[in-house]
């Protein structure tokens, strides 16, 4: 069967960039879009040339780059009022970004073009016409964005298709409808995309694409309800980035339409790896992603309750709407009391298959996870601790040192104003002591230092051992500066990776366990006569 | 007009109980259970009695509990295969948790039922009947959870639908219709909630319901889907807590339904605290909550994109696609480079009425912005800290003290296993110096505490002051731990709320930053002579 395909127009770039703490460096934009262009999305909306300067940078920084799947394009509203469009500021703006496309926007809300444009439903129409039809004689691609189209359906729904009808007799590629203050039920999308579809049936070129925003949590669905009714682009942000509650959230909107209906969005091959790139972007926007987001969350395909884990260890799509691995992301069993013993028991019998549920240390590993969970740890995501943990109870553990001694101290500013730290730690290997010191940026990362330093001489093999990820979470508010933190470290010996956690009111003492953790399991890791 | 009634079934305290990450004690629940009677919703679903202790421990907690507006029930599944009901060990269960309301669920999956219990599909009609007819002799009001529903009814409608009649005619009071792998698209949702709502008319007395996962980010939609279907009871979580992407969300079908469709969900009067127990829940469940959350989310009126905010000064509803009073949240203007210059002068001319957009000085503080957000700074949350940059640069400040030298020391682990934290404070105020010296739980607590201590004498005014929040957030992961953190801090004279922010690859220096900030806010706002 031919799949029909859909135009996924990303935006994650320019109205991604108007979510609440996210501010893209024109290297992050260039990253973001590399990653796109791998994931092979139709169009890559990047900003508005002419109102930020660093957007023109950035088109002029990436005119030469080769893009495998992408069509740039730039953003920015039609020819002002009453102004010849060659001599309006935006338009020549947008002339200069030179990309292959331009996304337009205008008015399709009466309410709009006559209280906040100020100006008559004749200008408006021509402000529309006038721009695109200059763009397409300047070679572009255009697409059009009929802003609060479904509220101008609502309030006056000739005038928004009249819009509509303006804009593709001028050449538009396609009209996009917007729902721009997302407060529109999916229901009525579907019935006012109807309309558009109808009217654009006679321009056999032009598309109706999809423009929503998630106010009252539906951008996805009313973008999936456009499609029904006939859209055939659709515009959203990766991991639904955008200003108030965000836009459509094109890593559900993609596997939706793709493993869900058939469509093709994107290269059939290239599904596999938008977990990985939603992550990468979330990353680049220092953005923490979203776990339960669906498809490419990291809790997306986990399992907690017992039943369920039972159900998908006796058939995966007893509890799953699709497997995980079509989308590149994982199934996870979670450890938690609603899993049993049974999960816990799968676990701890990786280092000693002999214990059945009844076993007494069984009951006493589950007993010592209920205390920790209680301290504030969380062993979800730091199963090289939860492991230390199961050989401390079996006795499975000798400590590879003792610590004797540790100092932290941040001093006085120096003349430069900057912040001095130093930590000292002394242990003891056998019968041998050893003292070392390292001064570091802040307090952990010269106890860290410090902690290898002193460690090298009896254990060489730390040589390989870095840490790669360092999350501080503060547990507790109640108490202010004196609540818990839960400090969560991953390190890494370069072909394998592992998580430890730990907790304290003290950010240095939880910092220290979760690095002694680390220390610990990498050194059993590569020394198994400590089993 | 008389409003239709939608009964509001909330399962945060059970299925929301699945969420990676959340594990609620007792005292949680209890605190849960009397935000959701505040909020007015019908149904509490609290726990499985039959599968776990706490929660039998938690109904004999509440059974004296007086509950204003919800009803409370349990939830479990029909008798097992080929046992007497009365035998069974959760129906025991159930009927001890003593609720007025039991929520039994059953599979109205024919795969299910022959692959995952194992037995016939008589067998499971029998099993739901026996089990319904029990609970409603022993006076319970019964919901009726058809697990899977929706896969059941595209795998064999009539089979599914034949659960539905059995377990209506068996006299519960809702057939709740699952979606429990959140695979279903709104379309499939709506006819075959229609299915059941034909079957359903002629017991007179019984609700059809919905009950949705966001395993393909429509959970809110599927709900909305079912109720213009014709379903009359909707079952979600608060925040959309739940195992993988989570459940339905309350906090947004609530308003969905009752302010955009103008059913009646909740007490009217209950709307304005929505977004207060929203918030309030994910602090019990500590987690985080979702700015972005739409209606309850600190972003979901939050305008960033400048011509957004010009046109909500102008007319609200130009961008707005509801009224933040109306669920007890609020409009907020962020600041940023795309909101342009004329948001940062609406703020600067709070202190200096006399600056316009061209003075030097706005470019100077516009420029100190940009560089302090370069190196990490966010001042949307941190508005004390803003302030007292726009001051530095209009020369409206005097610094209340000079730091001669700190130091903090954390140390070796006492006989306890703990660890101590100190911290030595010396300061210049005016020609007076002063030293003073605290330990604390934590280098962050006692370098809070000996700053107080210091100031205390020159600025008595600082016993009414104290800090109320202290969060950090690492901002840059690559050099792990010299990564960068950001520190806010929240403090309150008791009347007054202020936010600031330090920033630096030392946690005690970024912590050390904000401090500051925060107490000179304080004085600053106490001490109008320093203006």
């Amino acid at each position: 069967m031919n799949r029909q395909k859909i135009k996924i127009f990303d935006s994650t770039l320019r109205d991604g960039a108007q979510a609440e703490g996210i501010s893209f460096t024109i290297e992050d934009k260039i990253r973001v879009l590399e990653a796109l262009d791998i994931l092979g999305v139709d169009y890559v909306e990047a900003g508005n040339p002419g109102s930020n300067q660093k957007d023109m940078e950035f088109f002029q920084r990436t005119r030469d780059m080769e893009l495998k799947n992408v069509s740039l394009t730039a953003f920015g509203s039609t020819r002002r009022v009453n102004i010849f469009v060659e001599d309006d500021q935006n338009v020549k703006a947008l002339l200069l970004a030179q990309t292959p496309s331009v996304t337009i926007f205008g008015k399709a809300w009466d309410f709009h073009v006559t209280d906040v444009l100020k100006t008559t439903r004749e200008e408006n129409l021509k402000m529309i016409e006038d721009t695109i039809k200059f763009f397409i004689e300047n070679n572009k691609d255009v697409v059009f964005d009929a802003e609060h189209f479904f509220d101008g359906h609502k309030a006056d729904k000739e005038y928004a298709l009249e819009v509509c009808r303006v804009a593709a007799n001028a050449g538009a590629s396609a009209i996009v409808l917007c729902d721009t203050n997302g407060g529109t039920m999916p229901y009525t999308i579907l019935n006012a995309t109807k309309d558009c579809v109808e009217i654009c049936k006679s321009c056999n070129s032009v598309d109706v694409g999809i423009h929503c925003h998630n106010d009252t949590g539906m951008a996805v669905a009313n973008s999936m309800m456009a499609v029904e009714a006939g859209a055939r682009h659709v515009q959203g942000t990766m991991n639904g980035f955008g200003e108030r509650c965000g836009n459509a959230d094109l890593s559900s909107i993609i596997p939706n339409l793709q493993l869900k209906l058939n469509y093709l969005c994107i290269p059939e091959e290239n599904m596999l790896s938008i977990t990985e790139i939603s992550r990468k972007i979330s990353e680049i926007a220092n953005i923490k992603h979203n776990e339960r987001a669906p498809y490419v969350g990291k809790s997306s395909f986990a399992h907690k309750a017992g039943m369920h884990i039972d159900g998908v260890n006796k058939n995966a799509s007893s509890f799953e709407h699709l497997n995980p691995e079509l989308v590149g992301n994982e199934r996870r069993f979670l450890m938690s009391e609603q899993a049993g013993r049974s999960l816990i028991l799968k676990k701890v019998n990786k280092i000693e298959p002999r214990l059945t549920k009844e076993s007494p240390e069984t009951v006493d590993i589950i007993n010592t996870v209920k205390r920790l969970e209680h301290q504030g740890y969380k062993f979800e995501s730091a199963e090289a601790s939860f492991e230390l943990h199961v050989r401390k109870v079996l006795g499975y553990y000798n400590p590879f040192f003792q610590l004797k001694h540790f100092k932290v101290t941040v001093d006085e500013p120096k003349p430069d104003g900057s912040f001095s730290s130093t930590a000292m730690i002394k242990v003891e290997v056998g019968d041998k002591e050893e003292i070392a010191a390292a001064e570091g940026d802040g307090p952990v990362n010269a106890l860290d230092k410090a902690l290898r330093k002193v460690l090298l001489g009896f254990y060489p093999q730390l040589h390989e051992m870095y840490l790669t990820d360092y999350k501080v979470r503060v547990i507790e508010n109640t108490d202010t500066t004196a609540a818990k933190v839960r400090v969560l470290i991953q390190s890494t010996n370069g072909s394998q990776t592992w998580s430890t956690v730990g907790v304290s009111t003290d950010i240095i003492e939880a910092s220290w366990i979760a690095l002694v953790d680390s220390i610990e399991y990498s050194l059993i890791k590569s020394n198994t006569k400590n089993l």
